[in-house]
């Protein structure tokens, strides 16, 4: 199936949308109310450049929820279940996002870029509306709006050298998930050690949304000796990976558990949070697991509907993540299934949309991610 | 430009989405989290169609939110500015939805089926986010769910004798947004007199998603010697008829009386709600206004980016939505503009992506709806 997609003032575009579009953006999803690029037509060469060498990425559909203002801190501190206690200005933290029913709603990124001031980098929901009204209705002093900062995604194993020399050899002792303001060219950025592969890499949020395409240019320019192609959120890397993503792999009933979030919470903290007694009953919750699967028979494209999954005969949960990966040589899978069949090589039937495969239940990652060389190698 | 759509689990289909497909869907987009088709590739027969016959619409995606339990009535109550003590059960009505510093964040159709239970039918925005932050910080004791129910609109002229053929006489009573709940070959719907055009028509919920294709054939096989034929919510009906929509021509900051929807607030209820104190205050707002816009020169085609408008090289405002109406062989559009520049036949500039042109603000809308005819003659 391959269809259009409407292009019009309702949503959004990001400030790169000129440049993917020039670069050959083949096509495009709609995230937080903005057109993302998923595909520049060459799916096998996108994906190795972001394994091999380093990929360029529109991903400022990642939006931001500013929240500045004297009770900025508590405001953050009450929305999220992790302990932001030791979190220091330039740092950022992944902090899975819960509703008073301990479901999950959103996986941010927060940066704290002062004690009266954070970005939540978010998934795609309105975070935004969810976080006015818990400010307005609890009283809290902050404004909440969108800064309009726009991440612009270096991933892959050569964005630390292309990175380095943009930005110079500092940019290297970035702890991971840490950022720092800075300009490239007079074009105002913060740079983030950070970004939505398990392959390293950096995200430069662009602050003056005219200056896009410029921006895009320096570092397409630049990487041009490491082998940098336009890119996006490679949906094959995410699965080796892994890595979350909200709505495909989550439903309205998704807790942050059954996702294998629990690392992240600090349900122990003594002050109250939105959801702390629904996750601390959640904790214990049997139900459901997200786990991998490795899917016998011939290469599978990747799936465009969810999956129904069976084991003798009875319905017991669904692929939404498909992919045959390069470097496994295997149909692999991330797959929500009832607990009692989450252990290793445990088998199911899966119904594809190209018939019947049997599957084997696995642990996440299906591979794990390189080590990071120490500075002096890159 | 032209571009094609990620078609994958992340997003939901419709339950008519095989239907649409079937029957020629050429572009998409995402609304609600959503596919929802836009066109089937014949712009000026889907035009026609609703504007002369009948027009078959899959708008599974304007989502339910569903506000259930014994603190129902207290909630939409809380949560809406309109009053609301005279709805009755079966009845729908047209309620802006503003956060608590008086911004339009949605404009759902409220659906009451019981002094217990509520739909809001939503544009696209996370509602459910807004509606259960708001119920669990105030402790109003309401379950907030999606109840799955997909509607399909049938829309134009024909859609009344058409409708009457598949449900009997009695439909033809409905009062404008009123609903009842009812069944078609043993497929339960709720038929609602409404839908986003105003050639007239008809929304039918669908209730069991697993019947979404054989309720399209059910509507399409009848609506053949009505001159039937699939279509989606109609781009250039909407300018003509000044419908608006949420994220076209609203932006973060959009209050009701901008838009004209303040007809639609009772800011003299006794009881609270969210945004009252803050649009007591924005009543008095003259920053600028939602208008019409003539448009000289050669048809235009719909705008894919906002066009800036100017007023002796000064910038006054933005066009969101432009089409060449073929009723009025005139270009028109929806803008919004300083307020001092709202009178009649005051002339702008607009910068259109094909060149610049000069525009006239008018009132909304251009093209007055039909006068539904009597019982007797349809």
């Amino acid at each position: 199936m391959s269809f259009g997609i409407a292009i019009g003032p309702r949503e959004d575009k990001s400030p790169f949308f000129d440049a993917t579009v020039a670069a050959g953006a083949a096509s495009f999803t709609i995230y937080n109310h903005t057109y993302m690029p998923v595909s520049y037509g060459d799916p096998e060469g996108e994906y190795w450049r972001l394994i091999n060498a380093v990929s360029l990425w529109d991903v400022a559909a990642e939006r931001q929820v500013e929240i500045a203002g004297p009770d900025a801190g508590a405001m953050v501190r009450y929305l999220l279940p992790r302990d932001l206690s030791g979190c220091k200005s330039g740092q950022g933290k992944y902090v899975p996002m819960c509703d008073h029913a301990g479901r999950l709603i959103n996986d941010p990124v927060l940066l704290k870029h002062a004690e009266d001031k954070y970005w939540l980098s978010i998934a795609d929901a309105d975070v935004q509306l969810w976080a006015r009204a818990i400010a307005a209705e609890r009283g809290f002093d902050v404004e909440i709006r969108d800064p309009g900062a726009a991440p612009l995604a270096v991933q892959g194993p050569k964005a630390r050298p292309l990175i380095r020399d943009l930005f110079g050899d500092w940019v290297l002792d970035l702890k991971y998930f840490w950022f720092e303001a800075t300009s490239i060219q007079g074009i105002d950025v913060i740079v983030a050690r950070s970004g939505w592969s398990k392959q390293g890499g950096f995200e430069l949020y662009l602050l003056d949304p005219e200056r896009g395409r410029e921006l895009w240019d320096v570092v397409f320019d630049a990487g041009q000796s490491y082998g940098i192609g336009p890119g996006a959120p490679n949906y094959i890397e995410r699965v080796e990976s892994g890595l979350l993503s909200i709505g495909a792999d989550t439903d309205d009933d998704t807790n942050p558990f059954e996702v294998g979030l629990g690392r992240f919470l600090d349900l122990e903290r003594e002050d109250d949070f939105v959801g702390k007694q629904a996750l601390i009953q959640l904790k214990e919750d049997r139900r459901r697991r997200l786990v991998g699967l490795f899917i016998d028979g011939p290469p599978l494209s990747p799936n465009q509907h969810p999956w129904r999954v069976y084991k003798d005969g009875k319905r017991v949960g669904s692929v939404r993540a498909a992919a045959f990966s390069p470097r496994l040589q295997k149909n692999i899978a991330m797959t929500t299934l009832d607990f009692a069949l989450t252990d290793e090589g445990t088998a199911v039937e899966v119904d594809t949309e190209f018939g019947a495969r049997t599957g084997h239940a696995t642990t996440l990652p299906f591979i794990t991610p390189p080590v990071t060389p120490p500075k002096s190698e890159t």
